[in-house]
């Protein structure tokens, strides 16, 4: 038997990062059979699990080595000093940039069957010289296809683009670029359980444009490209209104909304999913999960952070990981 | 004791209105007591009785006399033959702009205290000649400081803008025409029951912009036009990221979210709302109100369209008219 193997990152150690990481492997036995392995700093994890009165005493990661199911540590250099709870500083922005790094780089080497990351701050990112917006920014450097979608019981999302100003965004939205998304985003599903996956494409403007009087994005740009690849077999229908798609999509496990723009989608997505979303990036050789929510400074450091999120995170990277993915 | 009037527009005779009308009129007797004026062709009223099994038995309205509470029918020129469920044209068209304007104008006129419109389609409308949006665009040529919002038990939503392409509306986001709007606005909440309201400002970007990383629209024009009109004594917070002022302001019966385009406001009024939302014109001297779905042409004529939207929207016009709005 493989046990899967799921690197964990800590996150921002100003945020909720460290927090919400130790109290979902401390409740370990809960959560699928898996060797988790923590990428962070041990005196931040263990200043964490001193605050919250948890030990979940994790192991020395030996990556060479056959794995028992269980906590595993990866020690990843930290901010050099305590972390103050919801400070943005360039040493915690380096210090949540390495830990991530060495993970997709233990991910890309064949030694971790999944990442699930802890919420980063783009503001430390930035001062520590890491001119990220985001963890899928990093991936789709190296993975270009790389794709943000979103993942819950309720509603699945994946976004056609996400951390750009919406008027960038809007004029992103070109037929070649989105039959191509479409194609790569089709390609991806097909390797997750749960499928076959149909999808209901969003349009830009109000009402879809209503026949060009909203605008013609919809008439120049979506319905071409979703022809394009209706004309391939992928099944893709739209574009619909964008303020009643997601009700159509509702409760329906197999459906994927695909979003032209980071709120649109979002918007949607955190008001069905509550507490307990899931980020995923598709297109890579490996898993990656996290929550869908920030660093939340603003609560950092009180022991009020909500896990399930991270914890749906990390269940569902198990899940993922076991298809092979 | 004085009865509310008010006026009911049929909508397009092709769609769904004349069906939640009659479905909605004939259980008068769980609405609120008033005198409801139905505007519309009587065939086209007529015929919808006879084919849903309803009664609805109006008489002939007298603006002149004093009314009593019950159903009234205020006869309005239809499209010159028989309504052809799901048909888009310009006769049409015509019908439900006329029936529209005639009620609007008896509420200026001081003998309707409110308007409550069932769907009609702007493609009509604009092969009848009548090139407006919709319903709230005919209404703000006559008071340029109307303002589209919605309104139920979980969520309200007012729209800085609302039919025009994204694109422009990304561009119509400027703090002097902002501040204007959030000071109509407040003044309009003030006529209504249920205050003093509160508002909660979206972003326009991602995140709301991430300290500028991810767009520039809060810090030079959203956040100048918030701090302009607290400094006025209006209690308005943000910007909030877009993804996540929905939950803050969900089940606060006196809180209002700011939504900076269409869809932004729509996408998280809909789900949260299902059936029963209702979409309310503000910064008129008369009370308008509607259900918020379109005219569903594709299920006219079926006898299963959901009349509860319909209802919502006279219910709370007969509220909003007993203060006087």
């Amino acid at each position: 038997m493989t046990v899967p193997r799921i690197g964990v990152t800590a996150g921002d150690p100003g945020g909720i990062g460290p927090e919400i990481v130790v109290k979902t492997l401390a409740r370990s036995s809960a959560l699928p059979e898996a060797a988790y392995i923590v990428f962070g700093d041990p005196r931040v994890i263990g200043a964490e699990e001193a605050r919250l009165g948890l030990d979940i005493a994790p192991r020395a990661w030996r990556p060479g080595l056959p794995l028992e199911p269980g906590l595993y540590l990866e020690a990843v250099a930290g901010p050099g000093g305590p972390a103050i709870a919801g400070e943005v500083s360039a040493a915690n922005g380096e210090a949540s940039f390495r830990a991530f790094e060495q993970a997709v780089a233990a991910a890309r080497a064949g030694r971790l069957d999944a990442v699930v990351t802890a919420p980063v701050s783009k503001t430390a990112w930035a001062l520590a010289g890491r001119p990220y917006r985001g963890h899928t920014e990093y991936l789709a450097g190296l993975y270009p296809g790389a794709i943000m979608a979103f993942w819950s019981a309720r509603l699945k999302v994946a976004l056609f683009s996400h951390h750009r100003p919406l008027g960038e965004a809007v004029a992103a939205v070109r037929r070649d670029a989105l039959a191509g998304f479409l194609r790569n985003l089709h390609r991806d599903l097909g390797k997750l359980p749960g499928g076959p996956f149909r999808l209901l494409a969003a349009g830009m403007n109000p009402h879809a444009g209503e026949d060009g009087y909203l605008g013609r994005e919809e008439l120049d740009e979506v319905a071409p490209a979703l022809e394009m690849v209706r004309s391939e077999g992928i099944p893709v229908a739209g574009p619909f209104p964008p303020d009643t798609v997601f009700l159509e999509a509702l409760d329906k496990p197999d459906t994927v909304v695909v979003a032209l723009y980071h709120d649109q989608g979002l918007i949607a997505f955190k008001l069905m999913a509550f507490a307990a979303g899931v980020n995923v990036t598709l297109g890579l050789p490996f898993v990656r999960t996290s929550p869908d929510h920030g660093t939340a400074f603003g609560i950092a450091g009180k022991g009020v952070a909500d896990p399930r999120s991270m914890e749906e995170a990390v269940r569902l990277a198990v899940v993922f990981s076991a298809t092979g993915s």
